[in-house]
């Protein structure tokens, strides 16, 4: 159904899931980025506004995440559309948080422009599309925060050319907590430091079998096997340097019975699984309590399953 | 049952399956090694006999691998044994060939062993000891290919320290061709050529999201994903200059229809997968006219279905 107008949420979320650098991740309930997109006589898109940044993010649809994916989208476009589109972009998500606040601009970009099209484009599409957002916001293509927050759920990038994703099964009973430090860490930095730099076989053995572990844990929801293959030898070694008090906030929740706790995506942020609620609200006030503690940061915490649904019209 | 002697054929395997270097191995229905143990007064474990090696195997219970294989089961009893054991080895599965032949004599010799024991060891302890026999015979102590020659199916090796396998699901439809170039490749040497090397992150990544794709895929009884996640960046390029006429018995066996064609362990043997028997059978004789074509080599094919038995009595 094409619309005129249209407001989407994209929720955030967590990329690289331990040994899944740059193919796997999830989506959140909250945060997330919301865009608000209305057709237009004017030709081209628009982005009249940002909201929720402090100020940080260009309004410029050239250069901002979503305007950059909703751009290249509404150039795909087959069939009628409007002429133009003119949208607002606003930020629940954390910027440099390791949250995929980009990704979760350029998927609400991509989705709210799909929208107002007459004939859908599909959504490798729009993940491609968002990709684009996802480069002109952090000079990187990755496609791990991007997927799971248009398609909702667990996403596997099989292959990034010819870009083919895997929807993996949620399993029942999978608790997950996010802890957002009061820091910022660079994506573009963050993933300078690991260019050119190469691996020792018997590290990405080890990642191999946590990877191919995990895969196997979500189809069976085996949860305590999930937690032992969330343990990433590659990268995660090189990004713990960067986040103040990662043993002690992965310690915290692990003496609070989470399964595992790892990076979000490229830091600060961290994030613990747990088979139960209450075990992942006990998780994330201990790591709270430990970014406090051992680096004298307050922090943000969600709480809550895996969201199914990815970005998506809200009313 | 504590018998006074046994007869155990264990089967020959592919181990790696594309981007599962080192972790990831099925079991064949043939070829495979038999081991016949008995009961003897004479304390410790003798091996008395090798036969259908040529020659090549050293019948030295210390130094052949289903004599350390068996050596360490028995050192390791607990409960009632008797005071020694008696065992002979017939090889079926040809040496140096990349179909686990060294894995399939030491599962052969470890479970001959723990049948003879009061209180037979768990699957675990029988992979660790049957590692053992592995690195008698290769220099290098990998399970993918013993793990599956003991416990059938597609085995997962999720972790090496501490050991911890998960059997994976065969799918219906699916059916194998082994192909068998008469020419050797050493597996220690094969794995030379691998040490010490480092691999870039790019290479990583391509691997990553086929490994866990072809996981997702067995799960899904999905072949058509199955095939393209069969593809290795990282081991099977240096593996594949190992191997005379790699590109046209590849392309040999797609070209007939197989969904993925790969080296088997550290070559030379090849394996393909199919959906159907035919179809196997038939890429089987094009990879065999493509060695023969290619590199005027002469090779034995095996075709049919994963075999999800692992090693067992026979009678």
């Amino acid at each position: 159904m094409q619309r005129q107008r249209v407001r989407v949420f994209a929720p955030a979320t967590v990329s690289n899931v331990g040994p899944g650098f740059d193919v796997l991740g999830f989506a959140l309930h909250r945060p997330g980025d919301w865009v608000e997109a209305e057709a237009s006589d004017r030709p081209g898109v628009e982005l009249l506004e940002v909201t929720g940044d402090g100020g940080a993010l260009p309004v410029d649809a050239r250069r901002n995440a979503a305007g950059v994916a909703a751009r290249r989208l509404w150039r795909q476009a087959r069939g009628g559309r409007p002429a133009g589109l003119r949208m607002r972009l606003q930020k629940g998500t954390p910027l440099a948080s390791g949250l995929g606040s980009s990704g979760a601009s350029a998927a609400a970009g991509a989705m709210a422009a799909n929208q107002l099209l007459e004939c859908p484009l599909p959504l490798e599409t729009l993940v491609a599309c968002a990709m684009d957002g996802e480069r002109a916001a952090c000079g990187s293509a990755h496609a791990d925060n991007v997927a799971p927050s248009l398609a909702g759920g667990i996403v596997l990038i099989r292959s990034y050319r010819p870009l083919e994703l895997v929807q993996l099964p949620v399993p029942d009973g999978l608790f997950v907590a996010v802890v957002h430090p009061h820091c910022r860490v660079s994506t573009g930095e963050a993933r300078a430091r690991l260019a050119g730099r190469a691996f020792p076989l018997p590290d990405i053995v080890a990642n191999a079998g946590n990877l191919a572990a995990l895969v196997a844990a979500l189809y069976r929801g085996d949860l305590e096997l999930l937690g032992r293959a969330i343990e990433d030898r590659l990268v995660e070694p090189v990004r713990a340097a960067m986040i103040p008090a990662y043993d002690a906030v992965r310690r915290a929740a692990r003496d609070e019975g989470a399964l595992a706790c790892a990076v979000s995506g490229s830091g600060p942020s961290m994030f613990a699984v747990a088979d139960a609620h209450d075990a992942a609200a006990a998780a994330a006030s201990a790591m709270r309590r430990a970014f406090r503690a051992g680096a004298s940061l307050a922090s943000d915490a969600w709480v809550g399953p895996i969201s199914r649904r990815g970005a998506a019209p809200v009313d």
